[in-house]
């Protein structure tokens, strides 16, 4: 028998109505038809998906999976994407929530890059944290800019990236500003990585980032939602740089609940399918509305076994102060990036001592300790 | 003063609520620092929103206005939707309704190749909507597909377009398939366009572009939510073909009405700003849920004064009859395409007469009929 997708969806109920959704969305995702169409053999039986499972959820809904052939997906991610969310994201109540690939599908995918261990040896940090921040805000001169990155990087700091907002409309201000930032914080001779961010008309995007790898950086900030999914799977499939994912523009997907696509699945599964070796999302607790266990299972799905591909980092941030350490070391533990912009930056002793300090809890956090 | 692009969002009240909703839009999508953060007099002058109008809605919620440096944006997609809906995208309850660009910002985008005027030279046909079907199910042989795309074409058909599910996984299935097709509809020597699905991984889009072109066909099918918006805007303004889109996977964006980009602003107004010739939408009363006032929404903002950008088709579809026609006829008038895929296939005297019970229908919604 021919390999199969599973693609698992929340729907309203009750059980029988549930059940129509899932034959509704196994004919709209292939053959898109009426029911009473009518359909040769061959295709009713090698294209149609079919209803695996009709079980209800705790929460009132009910969880059905749908059993596509895996072949219609075609190792591709566009293909994949149209099949378990094409016009079943037209209705308004029905939300895809899982998918279990066949390891012939994941085959097709390279993968994060660097991942949770790649990234580790750039560094050289092993069983701790990273500590993260964001160059903001917009408006800065290219010196600001420059001075904020040397100083988190002097207070310990492992990675400095450009806020999202940041995006450079001429490619002359792109090269100026990241040559200003990687110059200064070159200066400091401090294993602090500095990933810019790659935003602009797709015509100009390899050339932005052949200039990023040329001068010596080793990644990129990209919001895969704006960019296009499956750009940031060609430029991390051709490009050996880190590729830290930021949810710009994405939250239509998840941030209904019964509708669109589950965070984890989104924000965990998609990014690191599509190569992101660095998931950014909005914490529990802070200004956006994630939950605890929405943030905990983006984690889980960055981390868990994936075929071949390479464990991606999740890199909780969004408003996250001194205070929210230790839950930040509880929930996440050693293998995840804490993004601290705002808060640090704002540190009564400026962005180095904001820096020293966030290292402080980071160091607490270590294996161990 | 330095123009301004404003930004239309929809968010809960009461007055006070939504006033502030607006200052934090303003805030995350330009600096993302918290309110205390030292801003220095320049950057809060020239790069922070302004609220420019907080007012109720007949339905309860509120409409609130956020008037951004044009600048920003800088005449780029990916920017502008990064400035209007980056960070914004995450908040559960904020929905982005409108924009008014200025004139600069819409003099960097070419719009649509062909647009309502340019499909009619095309087709030759003036005074009447369009009428347009897909070649389905998927599965189909070649022959299959080609037996029914010649049979439309002989029963007046304008267009047949591929089904947005058939994605041809391999370079080769797609070439032999399209040329089958495009063979069958040459005999017919009517002038039906025929517009095969553009689906492929990023590296190979230019390329079956590129044959689609060379085999002598004018358009394409193309899914601007999967292969990216700035995709779309790249390869319409590169090549002079009919870009037709179709919603597939962009359902998350507006299917929920608290929050997303409205219908009529993704599916009417980025669709024509990315270079879409015709979109493709959801008719009320067919198997999704839009509202009539939605579909009529995204029909004006096609083809409403736009800079100098052509106006765009509206395609409304899924899942219309013969008995609708009356109603689609009222409702969208001469310069629209009929999308009717299904229930014209099934017609029992075969496609054929299936499309020329519709073309009738067509035909008697013509000027001044």
């Amino acid at each position: 028998m021919s390999e199969r997708l599973i693609a698992v969806y929340e729907v309203a109920g009750p059980a029988a109505e549930a059940e129509k959704t899932a034959r509704a969305i196994a004919y709209e995702e292939t053959v898109e038809v009426p029911l009473d169409f009518p359909l040769k053999a061959s295709i009713r039986e090698n294209v149609v998906g079919r209803v695996a499972a009709v079980a209800p959820t705790h929460e009132g809904r009910w969880r059905v999976e749908v059993d596509f052939p895996a072949a219609l997906a075609g190792g591709r991610l566009g293909a994949f994407l149209n099949l378990v969310y094409g016009n079943a994201s037209l209705w308004t109540d029905v939300r895809l929530v899982d998918v279990r690939f066949p390891a012939s599908f994941l085959g097709s995918f390279s993968g994060p890059n660097f991942g949770l261990r790649g990234l580790r040896e750039l560094l050289g940090v092993q069983g701790r944290p990273l500590l993260a921040t964001a160059l903001k805000p917009m408006g800065s001169t290219n010196e600001e800019f420059a001075a904020a990155a040397a100083a988190f990087a002097r207070g310990g700091g492992d990675i400095v990236k450009d806020d999202q907002n940041i995006v450079d409309t001429s490619l002359e201000s792109f090269r100026s500003r990241v040559d200003a930032i990687a110059k200064a914080l070159s200066r400091e001779n401090k294993s602090c990585l500095y990933f810019p961010h790659l935003s602009a008309p797709q015509e100009e995007l390899e050339e932005r980032l052949k200039f990023i790898l040329d001068r010596g950086l080793r990644g990129v900030l990209i919001c895969p939602a704006i960019v296009g999914l499956d750009t940031l799977r060609r430029l991390a499939a051709s490009h050996r740089a880190v590729f830290m994912a930021h949810p710009a523009y994405s939250g239509a997907f998840y941030a209904q609940r019964s509708q669109g696509i589950e965070h984890s699945l989104y924000l965990g599964t998609l990014m690191r399918l599509a190569g992101a070796d660095i998931s950014v999302f909005p914490n529990a607790g802070g200004r956006f509305s994630f939950t605890r266990d929405e943030c905990l299972s983006i984690t889980a799905k960055a981390r868990a076994p994936f075929g071949h591909l390479a464990a991606m980092w999740p890199a909780p941030g969004g408003g996250m102060g001194l205070g929210d350490a230790e839950t930040m070391a509880a929930d996440f533990g050693t293998d995840a990036i804490w993004l601290v912009g705002g808060r640090l930056l704002m540190h009564a002793g400026g962005p180095e001592a904001g820096a020293r300090a966030f290292r402080e809890k980071v160091l607490a956090c270590a294996s161990g300790a």
